[in-house]
């Protein structure tokens, strides 16, 4: 009696555990942007943002494993660490914005800037995306689209329609800003009011749509003009992802009044950060004594360290505007009757499959080119509100002889996937 | 114009952040039961139940560093080192619980347990008592007393009169579970309906009162009656420090249907998880598609494998059971005219002090104690509603001739504090 891995899966970890993949891939062993399963096999990473200088890298190995047999305990004793790190992050955002709390997850520095907006204004009510994902708590599963909280959405949630780019072009951001205005309005109606607006400045959950910078000016004026808070949710664009900028919210042009980050900062270690103007933290820490047992303690700012200087180190917010220009070229010059749109920005890159005219998602070709770029030894993952986008999303030291790798595969698997009806 | 770390700290931190004395320790070092502040000064840790098998464990430190280098990635792939974990710490448990959610905090495994609750009977009241804290999401800072939760506390939560074993005496607890059936009544009257009751088994936040073996026996009735779930919160109590026992709901003898644990589980690095019966971990799978991205990744899996090792190798659970024997015997010695009682469990001990006969709390005395005991080199802390009561939850090696040397302290620092009016 052999157990497969996925019934023990199953049975240690109880029924619908998501997985990648139709045949889960087992990988054992990772080194810069390529992962080993267990058979030995290797694949090239062209999904995972957590791994953001490259798994395993050297630095932040060694910053752990030093930190780790010195000291690790918690923020209620002074420490310098998290003090430093704290400075050099935020020495990289403007807008006032120069004070963190250190958690463990994207998920919990979400869940405090639910709160933050809260605490300024004195309202409840939050606006995000209809097609989002913006963690798992409680109170964070509330903004997100595509896993309802249990007990259904509290009334307090407006969700406005998503960008997207193929089906509701909207260049100027003037369509969704209308949509804010108008739920910002109900908020207000039902009593709740307006406390602020999540999003993702990549909207990368929705489908990496295409955006031009000032696409959310006129969003971030209505907010304002209401008296929300504009809360960026940077925990998947963040770190030099876009290339031309070390945020999303300064590719994109806008101010936030508050900035989460998290998968990227310490190349997987769990920390993420929560980063606000005085004004903003004095609210939340006056109205609530936080306190994170795990966040902020010094192995984790000894990882945040070392994952921001090989960041700076190996330049590569560069090396993704460079990979990400190549990228986009090949992308553009991929020829496929159910192609609709490529898109992409810095090391976000996104193609768009649809049936017919009427923009039918192609969602099981999609599914089906996936599993065949898996065959080949590329990992990468769909995305969008029907599944049927294409979304490649690499560690950042992903070079140009790795994209075209990629591109090879995948024209390789577009001309040998057949479309089913 | 030179900083000091304080202000440091504010600058970057914000105001209102929790720190540990009056004048917070600066700790660089640790090792074992010992911590080094930046002035090379040694204190003996008889706090942090965090570095549960001892500050920078070899073994630990040596299982995080090796598998950092191997690789570290998320659970949508396989891997086997979480799995062989979740295997080894349900066998650790009774009662039908043999399966697991990797998270990274004890505050989203309360988070989980709270919505696994609601999940398995619709309904969405919860109890829990009022001097206690269960994390620091939106949703279990809402079972928090100290900390009301921003916008208030929330209708569908009861807050029942914490166990005091000096004030109110409830040997069988019964006053418990009277209290609990009028709450259930009251959510059940308002609407809400009952969920289940979140515990932790040693009391550890209300003051670590004297209880017996069988005191939850008729609460733990009450609530099932109604339907409700008992959800266990071992952060504190769990992986040996009872010294009887494993788990705290061991020690009082009464069968929870959710657990979580946190902060020991991998002596420092962040990792938690909540584990449960098949039956109420398909409600929740099957309600809510989680996924937490850092949960149960190869490196934390690694840490929370070591750390049960040196649990057993070590026999840190029966140095647990020795060292209280004697602690409390120490403790039991003490004479001081304002020593109300002295309780523990395992490696829990507690010394409440009042004022009068009254029983009014002395808290400036107490506050005052700690003080004296940190200028001695003794780091632990106060608890309780009135924080009157000393805690001491020193590392689990924390051995006979430490509890001496603490214990030796203690009565120097006794003797020598003044009592103010």
């Amino acid at each position: 009696m052999t157990e497969t891995l996925a019934e023990r899966r199953a049975r240690l970890m109880g029924p619908n555990v998501p997985t990648f993949y139709r045949n889960p891939v087992h990988i054992v062993r990772g080194q810069g942007v390529w992962l080993w399963d267990a058979a030995g096999r290797r694949y090239l990473d062209c999904y995972n943002n957590v791994a953001h200088v490259g798994h395993c890298h050297p630095a932040v190995v060694g910053a752990i494993a030093r930190q780790a047999a010195e000291l690790n305990t918690h923020t209620r004793y002074h420490h310098d660490l998290v003090l430093d790190y704290i400075e050099r992050l935020t020495a990289r955002l403007g807008h006032g914005i120069s004070q963190a709390i250190m958690v463990c997850t994207g998920s919990e520095a979400n869940d405090i800037a639910l709160r933050m907006a809260q605490a300024v204004t004195g309202k409840t009510g939050v606006i995000a995306t209809d097609n989002t994902y913006h963690g798992n708590t409680a109170a964070t599963s509330a903004l997100s689209s595509r896993r309802p909280p249990i007990g259904g959405y509290p009334p307090h949630v407006r969700l406005v329609p998503a960008p997207d780019s193929l089906r509701n072009p909207d260049p100027d951001g003037s369509v969704l800003a209308g949509h804010v205005a108008r739920a910002i309005a109900g908020l207000e109606a039902a009593g709740y009011g307006f406390s602020g607006m999540m999003l993702c400045p990549a909207f990368a959950n929705e489908g990496i749509p295409s955006v031009v910078p000032g696409f959310f000016d006129r969003t971030a004026a209505v907010i304002r003009q209401a008296g929300g808070l504009v809360l960026c949710d940077e925990v998947q664009p963040g770190f030099g992802r876009m290339g031309s900028h070390f945020w999303g919210h300064e590719a994109l042009g806008f101010a936030p009044d508050v900035v989460t980050v998290g998968k990227p900062m310490a190349n997987g270690h769990p920390v993420a950060a929560i980063l606000a103007r005085p004004d903003v933290m004095a609210a939340f820490r006056n109205a609530f004594g936080y306190f994170n047992t795990f966040g902020g303690n010094p192995v984790s700012a000894a990882a945040c360290l070392a994952t921001l200087q090989v960041i700076e180190e190996e330049g590569l917010q560069d090396n993704a505007a460079r990979v990400s220009a190549h990228g986009m070229d090949r992308l553009r010059a991929l020829r496929h009757p159910l192609l609709a749109e490529v898109r992409g920005a810095g090391l976000f890159f996104g193609a768009e499959f649809v049936l017919d005219a009427d923009q039918t998602p192609a969602t099981d070709f999609v599914a089906d080119l996936v599993e065949a770029m898996v065959a080949r030894g590329f990992l990468l993952n769909r995305i969008g509100r029907a599944g049927n986008t294409l979304k490649i999303r690499p560690p950042m030291p992903f070079g140009i002889a790795e994209a075209d790798l990629l591109m090879d595969a995948l024209e390789a698997a577009l001309a040998s996937t057949p479309v089913r009806a």
